[in-house]
């Protein structure tokens, strides 16, 4: 995933509900003189309009970075994200002989920074222009779905074109407010980035798996890059000539911290959230969605984890880690649903925005009856869920995508580049190849068959006129998980797609080679491709239908909040947001409060010498003898080392800097309490909190763990443990 | 178990350290007095030396209850204690047609009152009298361990015994302060106690086991009794024309509560702490007691669980939930223990005592050799621990108790009664019939042939000069635990006494009868006996000696203490104590504090319809009315269910009422965190704390859900409910 936003992508981000009240809100940077007001009152010690502009301090500092945020503290172009955004490039760097990870990493000089792998990439955000109008330009009423959906898809892509056009930059039109508004998003790309620092892994990564979404917490969730660019100080790929990037600005660190009690912003790029989803949509995502994910992953890590083979379960360590935290996601999103009372807090929200709109003529009579069709598109969409769910799993399994994809490829390479299909046009190659190199590193045959072999047996298991006929077609009859699993077998047996080489031999493949191919895996490919472009054109069908009802339902609720003088914030959609709170704890049930900070204390208490918890003696020692120098908080009486805010972040958010009233650095935002999970949903004030790695903390590890005083310098502070 | 205590018993409990600091301490009534200003500054709002009379308000309406605490809360004898105090009284009322743990049961009229099972009974502890100097004359210098083991141990029989001559009287002798003082408590024996109210179990024991020990909790622990008296107002056995018993007191119940900061204190029969015992002794429990112990508690519950046989298992549910309980209880000790630094603090208290002791001319030097020839003495009695655990195990197994009951008690009757020994007297014949009764509802032969042979294999596995040569010999030979576990599987195969009226036949018998048996549990009884008896022997010389020494060094500790101006409260040893301190929470790690109360929602979130967390449908509804009447307290916005204090208690404190600061019944104390299990070694002022039901829940239980509003006018209230 990056920040790129495919148009279908941002469908099932987009959304019902949620008015801004105290602490939610991701708002994007032009909203904010809109809600000065509350922002003065919370403690902004800025002008809010001064907040507002993407080249200025500070939102001039945060800059995109991969699935991450980051942001420049120092004028050499040094990076602050979290230690977990900067995981693949610490793996990237480690070797058998020096696990970068384990030991950490420092560079003492500049020519000692490591190139980060090769597609790390610093986004930053020069201008964000609304492009509404050009996006729209080609609808026409009564257009079917399809049509309106091309005609969107085109035009996005034609913007895209046109803004890229100028070299060192991306660009990407940004779907608001359920296709309401389109923004064309242009981002300086720095391909050059380098590791500086990252704390050992019983830091950055202290409490591991077991602590994520929990608190207390003690995660040193911080890493150092530093962008560069080529002597002319434009983005350039990797080179030794390279000179550090000079940023607009970058932050001011503040080494004195934060308080409980007291105003923090967080600025950055959260992926999605859907708090304006309708009632329906959350029932669904509650009734079903969950559940069936539940239980086809639970499968998924049974089969891997009953495997004989360590080597082969070795292989999808990530993906059992990942399934493992999806279902603990999940798990946290169907208690959270049902503790926020979700689907009555939807059906209390819809039925004061019908009366409303009763009382709005005839606009609102329009609004009243687009909301109605877009209920009536929704609910015929879910005849042919389980089938998208089953489908879309088996086509992204490791060996079916690859095939799939090198079919699709020589199929879209036929087209103009502007009418290829999102994802498979030329600035997606690099990227497929990619995909196609790492399958050797993450899929296992033996084990990827019996994950086929689920998923066609549950497919098998859908009424007749739920299935894909081509994939009934391919099994020739089998049906019993036995002979579906012999069938299975024998196309892993068969291809030699389970080769690297061979499988990139074919990437340059057109379509009459791949469709002349014996090899069973391309056959199926071929075979499975018409089915898969028929539930394509239904989804796009679908999602184009939605770019008509949707935006009039957004309007709605947009004109209805307005009207009660409140502000809506769109639905976070990977652009940049600026979310604002305290840091206060919260009741995670009766009896029980989360204080707003954990100590260098609790982080000893929870060493154990068993990975996740695993602190090194140094640091143990340097706790014990509370050697605190001026990184010592009087009220805690200790370093303190994570903290809990209020404010409104969500995955995307992870690095990004967490910002006093006067816009200084005070910590990075890292992860969310398991409360939040269904905050995706539903904002639950009382206890929807985000989880900080403290600045004092960070500074305290540099300073006398790390001996990284010259970042300390370079940052414009005096290290005190030199 | 029963309050009364034996001098063996009396020296398991005794103690190193811990001096009196805010609300850590037992305090006997008399020394009430001397902490007066204490008790005045935390809240208490009646004279010291009220408190502290035995017959007065509010002392006079606490009572010994089983290994619990009760009081009286109405003129006609009501009295209130703890659910899981009352568990007995109900399961023996109860019939598979009329479960009252799961019902509940309340007594419309005093003619519903049931008779509570036969060995219930309620102590009004009337004087407690210093017999110190009567206990001691006997002793002489240079006496050896088993002759002054024997001089103290006759002494207290014959003044139990002259005490006891006054009908409708319980006597003991106690032990304080490790044999410094003797006092004789006098308690008014009620033998007619009768089950006048309990609520449901999903209240009384909501949580169960899960809960057990932990915060927040949400447990309605209360339930209600009635003695009665014969007609001419003496102690009486059950009988139809008994009449209420009038207390003396009875407790005013102060419906509005008590608030987070206020005074709170605890009267009743604190069973064991071991606050004043030396480092080597804490050690040894850390170091060898409790991982011996959870070793084979382990071991116990693995062969229970893995027996086929579910009505066998059945019989040792209550045994299970013991050894589970056990091994919580030894894992929060060991890590409390560490958690509290105990080694570390019993080492400063020692060298700061040693060093005044310095100061202390003679006296001081004779301590001082007291102290270093005690820690000798502990040091010797090491060889043979784990003999004596494992032999002490196997001794109290059900049929191998029962035999060597059999058999001990027959050798016992040949003397006079106060010759006897401590368990094996005239009043202690009863207890012994029934149990030999229970064996047949507690022990299955299947199983505990197992347990035996596990017992016997591990014997087996010591050093021969550590092993019972008597065990040895009974082996034969036999020495794989295949071959001990066919020995006593013929064992089990052969004896007759499994059959429950073949014990009780034997109960009747002599010496001669039973040496002459060739049932081969008794044989074997007759064969270990020597053994045991030099077992015995080696124990009483050991404790013997103790007495000698550890009286020593008290003194030496309550001199010390006392000039720095510090009251010293002896260990507890279920004699009548007051405790104090305030409803306060704590944190029990960094980033999370437990707030003091717990509130009805909290109970309405852990409901989940399975059993321990099965509220019914009527009171989930009246707290979903947020029906709270007059027992709501307006700072939490709901009723109260529980709160904690960090006044101190321990195990047989259950029941007891906890009083504000003008003696008025505001709660019951029934639990402990689990922080506090280590307590009984060390105190541990931040964290120790101890867990009461409110008042206000129990109340609103009775009037709302219950309808026990003719209790509530009893004691004296007006129900909101009717």
């Amino acid at each position: 995933m990056t920040r790129t936003h495919s148009l279908l992508a941002a469908l099932v981000v987009a959304s019902l509900s949620c008015l801004a009240q105290a602490d939610e809100g991701m708002w994007q940077p032009a909203q904010l003189p809109e809600i000065a007001t509350q922002l003065r009152d919370r403690g902004l010690r800025m002008a809010p309009e001064d907040l507002a502009r993407l080249t200025e301090y500070p939102l001039g500092a945060v800059v995109g970075f991969g699935f991450c945020t980051a942001s420049f503290v120092s004028p050499e172009g040094l990076v602050v994200t979290n230690h977990h955004c900067a995981y693949g490039a610490i793996q990237y760097n480690s070797t058998a002989e020096r696990n970068l990870l384990t030991e950490g990493f420092l560079a003492a000089t500049r020519a000692d920074e490591l190139p980060a792998e090769p597609n790390m990439r610093i986004y930053v955000t020069e201008s964000i222009e609304d492009v509404t109008a050009r996006v729209n330009a080609g609808l026409r009423r009564g257009m079917d779905g399809a049509a309106r959906f091309q005609a969107i898809d085109r035009a996005s892509k034609a913007i895209v074109a046109e803004c890229e056009a100028t070299p060192g930059y991306r660009c990407d039109v940004y779907v608001f407010h359920q296709g309401l508004s389109f923004q064309l998003v242009r981002q300086l790309e720095i391909r050059d980035v380098r590791l500086v620092h990252a704390p050992k892994e019983a830091i950055g990564k202290f409490g591991g798996d077991v602590d994520n979404w929990m608190w207390p917490r003690h995660t040193g969730d911080y890493a150092f890059f530093r962008a560069y660019v080529g002597p002319d100080g434009q983005p350039a790929a990797f080179a030794a000539e390279n000179v550090p990037y000079r940023p607009r600005h970058h932050l001011r660190v503040q080494p004195a911290g934060v308080g409980a009690g007291e105003f923090v912003m967080v600025t950055g790029y959260p992926g999605t959230t859907n708090r304006y989803r309708l009632g329906e949509e959350v029932g669904d995502a509650i009734d079903w969605r969950y559940p069936a994910m539940t239980s086809l992953f639970q499968r998924y890590v049974e089969i891997v984890e009953a495997h004989p083979d360590e080597a082969a379960r070795l292989k999808y360590a990530g993906s059992i880690a990942s399934w493992n935290n999806a279902l603990k996601n999940y798990g946290g999103q169907v208690e959270g649903l049902a503790r926020a009372g979700a689907l009555a807090l939807k059906a209390d929200t819809e039925s004061a925005l019908a009366e409303w709109l009763d009382g709005q003529g005839r606009a609102g009579r329009e609004q009243a009856r687009a909301i109605a069709t877009l209920r009536g598109h929704l609910a015929v969409a879910r005849a042919s869920r389980d089938r998208n769910l089953l489908v879309g799993q088996l086509a992204n399994l490791g060996l079916f995508r690859g095939a799939r994809d090198l079919y699709r490829l020589a199929l879209e390479r036929e087209k103009p580049d502007l009418e290829r299909e999102f994802g498979y046009q030329a600035r997606d190659e690099v990227r497929i190849e990619g995909n196609l190199r790492q399958i050797e590193r993450r899929v296992d045959p033996a084990i990827e068959q019996q994950l086929v072999t689920e998923l066609l047996v549950r497919h098998a298991a859908l009424p007749r006129g739920q299935r894909l006929a081509e994939l009934d077609a391919w099994l020739d009859g089998a049906a019993s998980r036995q002979a579906i699993a012999a069938r299975v077998a024998a196309l892993y047996r068969d291809t030699a797609l389970t080769d690297t080489g061979e499988r990139l031999k074919w990437f340059a493949a057109d379509r009459a080679a791949i469709e002349a191919s014996d090899d069973p895996y391309l056959r199926l490919a071929v075979a499975f491709m018409p089915g898969w472009l028929r539930m394509e054109a239904e989804r796009k069908e679908f999602d184009g239908r939605g770019f008509e009802l949707r935006p009039q339902y957004m309007q709605a609720m947009i004109d209805y909040n307005r009207a009660q003088g409140r502000a809506i914030y769109p639905d976070a959609n990977n652009s940049l947001r600026v979310s604002f709170g305290q840091v206060i704890g919260y009741s995670p049930r009766d009896g029980v409060r989360y204080e707003p900070f954990t100590r260098l204390e609790g982080l000893a208490a929870k060493h154990t010498g068993e990975d996740p918890f695993d602190a090194t003696q140094g640091q143990l020692a340097l706790i014990a003898e509370r050697r605190h120098g001026p990184y010592r908080d009087a009220a805690l009486d200790s370093v303190p080392v994570n903290f809990l805010a209020d404010l409104d972040i969500t995955g995307g958010n992870s690095g990004s800097p967490t910002l006093n009233g006067r816009g200084e650095l005070v910590g990075l935002a890292f992860d969310g309490n398991i409360e939040s999970v269904s905050a995706d949903w539903v904002f639950e004030e009382p206890i929807t909190r985000s989880i900080h790695v403290d600045v004092r903390y960070m500074l305290w590890v540099m300073d006398y763990l790390d001996g990284a005083g010259h970042l300390i310098r370079e940052m414009g502070l005096a290290p005190a443990g030199d």
